[in-house]
């Protein structure tokens, strides 16, 4: 299973975020939203020639107002982004939808572009109207403050965080163009909190719109939409590519979709890292499934199931939780047939124990689960992470 | 919301358990199959002149060796159930099936039946073949153990405990006739250790054996069906009815319905209460679903909500969570126009906060959630508990 991204860890390079491509610029301000006092509103703007835009939203049917503004306006064309922090403006009614337009007019009449060309996006508490002086006056700060420098990325990185610990930015380094990105985010999804936000930016020529929006679409069906760390998925989800094709480079297309799944690949293996509670980072993959998708829906399941959770946590290689979770699963499996391994160790074989199951070690900080579910050639890996603490204390000991 | 049974506490009654109808026996006992000591092997014997059964089982895929014999053996006859603590007998391969065809068999010997009429289950830790010696001299001891006795339907309940701190039992009197029960299981469901086993014995008389498995059926439906401690489901799962008809009396269809329903309704609270982990019971009634089906389906997705939970916790009224929860239902729901109370206070009215929603008072042991989807008439009450402790010491204070 190879997870990680070939090229590099973008945290280490000198080169990484938004601004890493040529033809965007980008801020981070503290506007006042976050109680904290900490940075709290970003802007991305797309300098062009080309104004491509791909986006992905919530799949929750109750949507934040900046959410249902922006996949209304999406049409393939944004030349800006603006995030505040600290407020999901979610659940807030007409004032709410209001609010939303009008941060986008701010950012349209402050750039001098039409506002149907400025992706709105917000994260935070559910419920509470936005501080509109301080979004307008934050608006104005974000335009002041606007630079290509790799530092304006980075400041616009860290002003989309709410419980994040980390920054958390990422990198594509073409031959002669890029892709830059950023993410917030600590557990896919906790919907008050920490909805997922991720921004990618390139200087790729690309033939169209569409095109950006199917590598992006590829790409997120197997890295951000695999992590699942509490099951919950937020109002506020976003995701968004920016493409301005100002390296004048065209890649071939295959090799742009994989630069785009591993840039996503990397920020979902961040997001994972800094989901909160976490100590251990769980890769479930499931194989042998009738599908694909049956192989996600299978180790999705297995990810959101609490006593697994806890087990990992322990340590504890309960393999018999990995089949209790699993069969509880709607997808297609031979009951008497399924494999289970931990880090590579067989621990079930044909729905049994293996002997010395038991002593598989799990102390680590990364497991791998894989579980054959003997019914095709479908196969998909989840990431999640461990349940940690008390409620735990019950259930990670029962086995040891 | 009427979520108590009317009747009384059984638990505070005099007569309760398995053996408070007529032409019942019982017995509890240590087998050793429990490394603690505590009783682990249970037994009920109806004597007739009925042998009527119904019975229900785990919807998982994957079903523990004496699942699948006592599902394989289930015709609507009865006459002994056995019961193991300690050891699940759950993925265990054909050794497994053989150990729990074998433990049917001394029963049957034992009592001088049917090894056919033997119900046989088990619960404790998936993947451990059974300790068949011990099992042997402890179906021995069961047998001499029998008794009509109060006493002994109380140490059959005991006896199947695995992590539950309380016996659960109940009892319903009718005229004549009565209804005894008791169950184990500690979240429902907790897959390698808290199986929920449910036995209930009557002596009313019944036209049939469809009849006991249609009340039975329909009483589980609304009660065992809509708990949802960790949404997890064991391997192990099992409930089943014993009608002896032994008072001579045919209680009315409805009455007899009404009653299954109220001791089932009774075990289901006993069951949420002594959950792991438990500080707070909640009751998640979803109303105006398109169909009963989409409110429990809803009320199910929320209560499996861990964010909800710790918020639940921390006894935090943040409605937001409930309808980021419940906007990832897959039914039919109007966004603009969903309702929440708690505890009867109206928090979210059209999906947008009430003046005073963050005040609203859950400090209580129990809290009462009602969503609105104002898309039917569809309504359901799913019973679950808070997630307590750290994950939650992240998640409960987020929005105080």
């Amino acid at each position: 299973m190879s997870t990680q991204p070939e090229h590099h860890n973008p945290q280490a390079g000198q080169r990484t975020g938004v601004t890493a491509p040529a033809g965007f610029r980008a801020a981070g301000v503290t506007a006042g939203v976050k109680p904290s006092g900490n940075p709290d509103m970003a802007l991305i703007v797309n300098d062009g020639p080309d104004y491509h835009a791909a986006a992905l939203f919530t799949r929750n049917q109750i949507k934040a107002a900046p959410v249902q503004l922006t996949k209304s306006l999406h049409n393939g064309t944004f030349r800006a982004a603006v995030i505040n922090a600290g407020n999901a403006n979610a659940c807030t009614g007409e004032q709410g939808m209001a609010d939303a337009k009008r941060t986008g007019e701010l950012v349209g009449t402050a750039l001098g572009i039409d506002p149907a060309d400025v992706a709105v996006c917000s994260t935070g508490l559910i419920g509470d109207l936005l501080p509109m002086d301080k979004i307008e006056a934050g608006v104005g700060a974000l335009a002041s403050a606007l630079s290509t420098d790799l530092e304006a990325g980075t400041k616009a990185a860290e002003a989309i965080m709410t419980t994040d610990t980390v920054i958390k930015q990422a990198v594509y380094e073409g031959e002669g163009w890029s892709i830059g990105a950023m993410a917030k985010g600590v557990g896919m999804m906790a919907p008050s909190l920490a909805t997922m936000l991720v921004f990618l930016t390139t200087d790729a020529k690309l033939p169209s719109a569409e095109a950006a929006q199917e590598a992006l679409g590829a790409a997120s069906g197997v890295t951000f939409d695999c992590i699942d760390v509490d099951g919950s998925t937020s109002t506020n989800d976003t995701l968004i590519m920016l493409a301005n094709g100002a390296s004048g480079v065209e890649p071939d297309a295959a090799e742009f979709a994989r630069a785009v799944h591993d840039v996503c690949l990397d920020l979902t293996r961040q997001l994972q890292g800094d989901a909160e509670g976490v100590t251990k980072k769980v890769a479930i993959t499931v194989t042998g499934a009738a599908t694909d998708e049956e192989a996600k829906a299978a180790a999705r399941v297995i990810g959101r199931d609490n006593l697994f959770k806890c087990a990992m946590f322990g340590s504890d290689p309960n393999w018999g939780r990995v089949l209790a979770a699993v069969g509880m699963a709607p997808v297609t499996m031979d009951p008497t047939r399924i494999r289970v391994s931990f880090n590579g160790h067989d621990v079930c074989v044909d729905a049994a124990g293996t002997p010395n199951a038991r002593e598989v070690d799990l102390s680590g900080e990364d497991i791998d689960v894989e579980v054959n579910l003997a019914s095709g050639d479908g196969k998909a890996t989840v990431w999640t992470t461990d349940l940690s603490y008390s409620y735990v204390e019950i259930n990670s000991e029962y086995s040891s």
